[in-house]
């Protein structure tokens, strides 16, 4: 495609989604390594050049188990989730806001001061409540107030949010920050929700990489669901697109991350990247 | 140049020029070919659309020329310029404001209703003096007052200007375009000025398609017109640009109006092409 | 009267139509005399002075004429309309735009930089059809958007109004102008509809001054039409008076054009001069 | 003159005053007949129809003296200047206040709810000090906030200002009205201050008719001044007036009240009545 | 209570009360002594000084009757009432308006410049009507106005209100200033209506000191009304703390304005002085 | 002092502060006592009800040790400061920004939803540059970019800041909690700064309580410092005091946080508590 055809493409797409909010879920594995953190704060500083208000959340979960090994504490899941003690909790606090949130946050002000770290604690943002009790301070979203988002977006800023909840006495919970990013898409009736993940999208197949589903609506990935073509860690980023669909969100996407500039890509052209659900 | 490269490199100048007036100067040769005039409308409607503040500037020499003759009318001209009593007079204004600029906002609005075709007579907008006495109602700028200009364009609308200017008395003048669109520019404090040509660009040795000149300052013209290696029709472009960059315009192109979306790739990408006229 | 009644029974009236607006239809014929053309925009730029928001909508049917007969066109009437073929539109559109509305904003503009010259065409303001196949590119009013008047207005200007109407296609057409001034004042909610004419208002019996109507509602004149009192050119006009009143315009007024300052002793006494049309 | 000759003159005056400040001094006497009060308020409230913010400052002489007379208060005077014990001043504050202010609002009230009667007092307003030790309770004016009138005003209300200042500690003051009436047209920059009176205008020779100044200068007021030609209550009006002129008011006028609508005819027509005091 | 304690109390109601409007009768009886006055004058300034919108509303019955009698004028009473011809309509509203308001604006602005005196005359604030033809000028609230209120608080101005109210023909009349407190409380929509007077409250028993009621709704009220508990002038200021509160005035109290600082330890402390009335 | 007593003293300084930044600095030995915590979050809200902008600094030291020290990390100090490698910056940063800020941030918002949690990192707040090459990552102040906070305070929100700065290539530094505060309150033109410590304020000969500093100007501050009167940990705090007021920052104070509402008494009331430092 030659230079003009490029911008005759984008420029309807960049007026488009000028002004909308696009929530970006960037995975703690993608953190791994440093120079994909780079790329992806670049696209996040070019979304905001062109008036696109971007919210990122973010996990951490092996930085957390990194650090509770350092500490000598070893870790122990009820069903795959892990029991979290007010010791990990503390940990899992640390490493989120103090550690993850951080280096996000630091990556993208490089190019400007952009970028700020908030934590579902302030302003009240996420209030949380007990997931289960045999897990002890695993929360599970109970509301979110996006009003210090929103604020945050009308100051031209950049929100990068650590999954840490809390309820009407102070306690924290940390919550799993692939619900968290749906939860925060739909509050914020946001115009895209975007999973940057380190698969190439949904395969109706396991293990078929031909079956990758480029389009579906909610109720296809409950039947992908129910047959046991999902599995793992991909089911809480399948059920939060499906729920913030349902809930008023245009667009959610599963993208591979670790293609350059996918983010760009996917909005910006006609052609698709990864898996899209939308409205039937 | 793939996909992605194109817009990391584009997004940057579209937020570079976003909210900035652009002049663009569309002459009336180019007028002849409609496919032409539909791909410069659909360019500027582009422009219009990531919030580029674009004002179109028109002649119609031989659109006033074909009308005359019509009516039996001989013209007469004087160093190259034509004689204009008030019969001629009426003729080029019809011709001006009744139909080249008719058929602008036309094709404009196609696209949406966004043209509003103004002549320089509209809310005082141009006050002109004869040039020279020998040829009657042929004007020069006296004032612009950019006014209505900036009205329009704060209601997001694409103001396209015919070239008729009128005294204190109420009497009209045809000016040159050219002229105008330089003194618009320089009224409105724009951000570019590009004359749309069927040439290429500035060439330093006439006839030598190997010396077009890339960039250049506003002395370097100066010289070049001094040396004579530009001639005719040029000239009253090359002064304009000039002078625009003298009196704060940030930069004044030169373009081959012929080439597909010649303005899109000029504004959005690295690359240039024709001549830029720039301070030194 | 004294002065001192006339102000006393004016200034009550200045206070009612200040902020209001008014469409004046000034018809082609007007124009002949050049004094009466001045003597109108002394009273258009006197409404503005108090407040007053003047739209101006004009005809020119006999300079139209007049360019096609110079040009060797033989006109063609289907029922008293125009045959207008596409030649007969560009002369049309390069009259009416060109040259007449150009005459008009002259005028007003000698007395300061208030008057802009819009067509229909501009910003889509008259989206027009064909009024019958048989009659080539005439057109009806399909939908007024009084987007552009009502931006000029808030600006203080005053928009001259040239009746050319354009398709969803950019195909324009030639539109009755007493039709277009109806259609107007009703898209704007105006609170005056003038139609300065060379009649001294509606007869209630044809041929006899004496039965001139004072005041009328939509049925008296729907009745007078029907009975044949009312007819010719005087149709449309009273059509468009019927219609505008009938959706939601405050009073419709036919007056004598040719009376000095007949404007301004309408809206500014309470003595009337020729007809006005009031809702029941 | 005809109607439409009132008007023509009319509307740029009506234009050139809209929302200039007029400060009209309503003398104590002309109160008696209650007729010309009635006709007074009419003419405040077309002033106030027009965007003309008017000021109404009054005084109440011979309303004071004749509540004393009714207490059996004898009154005692010193060059001309009432002699105001703690008694008078409160007899007088309750005229003034209570009385005469009441019975201006109320009559301009009838009209609509626009008049709110003021003190000196209120909000501050008018800052005063003795004049002299042995006049007790009469103040001079030290300086007049005009902050209260500036807000009553942007509320398009009518102030009504009875002439009583204070001190810091709160002690009252009687002052002149004629001098309040200048401070006050000072302080708000107003464009017109105007006194109706019970005479025609100046006199350049006492008791000569023939003799009356239809034009002057503060300097020219001065030299009448000095020559003995000014005397008695008129020395504080054109004291007032000189003041006032020379510190940015752009004209003072000297009127006769009881012609029937002095403030219109002065303010919308060329021809002038009474006298003028404008800058040299 | 020591000081933190007394600030970690009023903090919150300091905030609670910041720009809600409060209304305070002012009795004639309490004017008596000055100490009273500043006093009192120096609360409704600290009122102020916190963001509260005070109101305060005054009568002046001991006041009238002085002057009246200085005038020789014998006081005729019916039922308790005092009967109006004109002339003592004029030393009512003198005293009112140009005595009692003016001393109490004095007290307030020696403060700074904050205490503006209105009548319900101006700006058509109180609409009145006979109360009883026997009564003469003794009149009833038929509409409150409260614009010129809100005008003044918005501008951070304190009104201290003169109960004289007008019909559309702008007669006076004498208004009973407990029923007046409680009407422009209602049109104001304020948070409390306070009565300052020189009883403690109100009691369950006629003079049983210990039957001080604490707290009372509408109808425990209207039960000691009609068992005679309540009496003389204590009837009004209940009926219209009865009627205000069932009209949406969130609190009205009646409190024994000789208490240093009463208005400020009801507003801001937990304990209460006098008598609440609050809805049920 | 009495109920009133106390409500007339506070009342004008709680008007006086109301929009007023006040700059809290609360140290990590205080943040021990849970207790103590609780009761300074009820005082900045307190604060915050009544109008007063807060924002909080705080510090970490004893919680950065007891990490390292679970860590086997060895501390090293050089001149008393800690000697900072990558590894414990990193432990530094996440027991400031993800455990005591933490703490801070959920105190507070047990009141409601106010607090937000920066970091200097946060929208580029505090730009850092190395101390001391020996140090590492110990920096010290560059500049306070103080848009951030100001954002936060326009939304109501009280602002808890971490003391990590960065430079513009995103390399985080550990910097001096009592060093910020003062930058902080400089850069926000902070009405006050306050200092909670766990002494009673500045003494002017070391080990004498009586000898308690109540007022000091910042020249009497550096003569205490130059005579040794002043030592340790306290020099950063005198040193950003005397900077402080300096450079225009009105009072600042040393207070004992370990007094209940010792910032409450300390704003509300004329007795001062601690040291108060203020311009000679």
């Amino acid at each position: 495609m030659n230079v003009a055809a490029v911008l005759v493409e984008a420029l309807p797409y960049i007026r488009e989604f000028r002004g909308q909010i696009v929530v970006v879920k960037y995975g703690g594995n993608a953190l791994a390594g440093s120079s994909t953190l780079d790329s992806f704060a670049a696209d996040v500083v070019l979304l905001h050049t062109v008036g696109i208000r971007a919210v990122v959340v973010h996990g951490g979960g092996p930085q957390i188990g990194e650090l509770m090994e350092r500490l000598g504490k070893v870790p122990e899941f009820v069903d795959g989730l892990r029991v979290t003690d007010a010791e990990t909790l503390d940990i899992a606090r640390m490493v989120l806001v103090g550690k993850v949130n951080r280096d996000i946050v630091a990556a993208i002000n490089v190019h400007g001061p952009l970028a700020v770290g908030v934590s579902g604690e302030d302003a009240g943002m996420i209030t949380a409540s007990p997931l289960d009790p045999a897990l002890g301070f695993v929360g599970e979203v109970g509301a979110v107030n996006p009003d210090i988002l929103r604020r945050l977006l009308a100051e031209e800023l950049v929100p990068v949010v650590a999954t840490i909840g809390s309820d009407r006495r102070g306690q924290s919970y940390n919550i799993n920050a692939d619900t968290v990013a749906g939860a925060v898409a739909e509050a914020l009736g946001a115009a895209k929700l975007v999973y940057l993940t380190d698969v190439e999208g949904i395969r109706a197949r396991r293990g078929d990489p031909a079956s990758l589903v480029h389009a579906a609506t909610p109720d296809d990935l409950d039947r992908l669901v129910a047959g046991g073509a999902i599995a793992g860690g991909m089911i809480p980023k399948v059920a939060s697109c499906v729920r913030a669909v349902r809930n008023g969100v245009s667009r959610a996407h599963i993208l591979d991350g670790r293609a350059e500039h996918a983010l760009l890509v996917e909005l910006f052209t006609r052609q698709g990247v990864g898996t899209m659900v939308a409205p039937a």
